[in-house]
């Protein structure tokens, strides 16, 4: 699907939420998606949609869930983007600092001069997997009170499509250096981690029965490094030459 | 009820909710008031109080319920504050400036030194009356979506809430996570960039004679990344590993 790249920078931001269980969060997601001026909902494996209960709590935000795209895939919610921030409501072990709401929106206000982002949302009771936090860029917290962070899923919603309407009116980080090059979309991404993983198991180097942590590991490198197209272009380039059969020397 | 001063400023606040009309509404708000840190709910002519619906809707925070203080009039919500806000949804004709959300929450953080603070908001369908906002020294806005800002109630005190915590306390940046990896140093970035180069030329993907840009691409791709190094080890073995002669199948 190409949307081509809209000019109001909270048209170009998607919000994924992830296995929601309760319809009535659904439509209150996007009731306050449309209040901040978001529109580009996807909802990835809903437990009911579509559903009496979402357009109620929706009040005049229907258009919203009409709209919604459903699909039974993260990866296919967030294809095509270049830059994906994961909702999370605790610390993980993972090396990608963790974000505040407020600096994760103007990070994805930024990026989106450059293509489409999203936001992803787990399970109101489990949350995002630590598969689904593996998909996306950098986590993100909202800061909450220790003793009770238990924010309503709607209202998770709610307070970042806040701050993204905030980070879009303000004047914004600095345009992006000449030499800058153009974010690798997110599949271009998995290609090249798929291409990492066949290289090294056809090698010998990685025994598929007893993988460890060493794809992971690839994943969390070219997220942290905002991997670019020509990056990945360069390095599935090698692989493929190394693949091939040893030259002999001329 | 004198409460005395708290330290928390947050403790000084009082989320007062007039003519609330929807008791899921009741609970949701105070379960947005509890995730950043506030207590004190106050209730003017709610239509059902207490409800089963709000305590369902508050989640783990049926204790703000539980305290909530209920009254039939406005005026004894507010006795004893120094500085009370109205939110409105639009601009109204008083001679007191409209301050944002974020603006708002500062003064009245800053003003909590000195006394109790209030937030007011009003019925869902009719906001608040000219009397009613006549009571409070400032109106206040959520900046939404001009064509549609009907924020849900539970919503609008999400996100002033949210502003309260913000400006009570500046978070700062979130700590390290424990499994952050150690950063490869500078002569191991340079080893893993050459074995990359000679994997390149052994591989014939790369031409000696017409270099490009190729290996600086690279280069510069570890630097942004602070590539670690176990990544560097990950990256170093794959390589060597392709670099043997192709095994075959067993």
């Amino acid at each position: 699907m190409d949307h081509g790249l809209s000019l109001d920078p909270l048209e170009r931001v998607r919000v994924v939420l992830s296995h929601a269980s309760h319809p009535g969060n659904i439509g209150g997601a996007a009731r306050a998606m449309k209040t901040m001026g978001l529109s580009r909902l996807w909802l990835v494996s809903p437990r009911h949609f579509p559903s009496d209960e979402a357009i109620a709590r929706a009040s005049g935000a229907e258009d919203v869930l009409v709209h919604a795209c459903v699909t039974d895939s993260l990866a296919k919610a967030l294809d095509g983007c270049v830059l994906v921030a994961a909702v999370t409501a605790r610390r993980r072990e993972l090396s990608t600092p963790t974000r505040w709401a407020r600096d994760a929106a103007a990070e994805l206000v930024a990026a989106s001069r450059q293509g489409e982002v999203a936001l992803v949302f787990g399970n109101e009771t489990s949350g995002l997997s630590n598969d689904e936090v593996a998909l996306c860029h950098m986590p993100v917290m909202i800061p909450a009170n220790p003793a009770y962070s238990s924010l309503n899923l709607a209202s998770a919603v709610q307070i970042l499509a806040y701050e993204l309407r905030q980070a879009a009116a303000a004047p914004g980080a600095p345009p992006p250096v000449a030499g800058e090059g153009q974010p690798a979309p997110h599949e271009d991404v998995e290609r090249l981690v798929a291409h990492f993983e066949r290289a090294s198991i056809g090698s010998g180097f990685l025994d598929p029965a007893s993988p460890k942590r060493l794809i992971p590991r690839l994943r969390r490198l070219f997220a942290r490094a905002r991997i670019e197209r020509e990056e990945v272009a360069i390095l599935r380039g090698i692989l493929s030459a190394l693949e091939q059969p040893q030259r002999k020397p001329d």
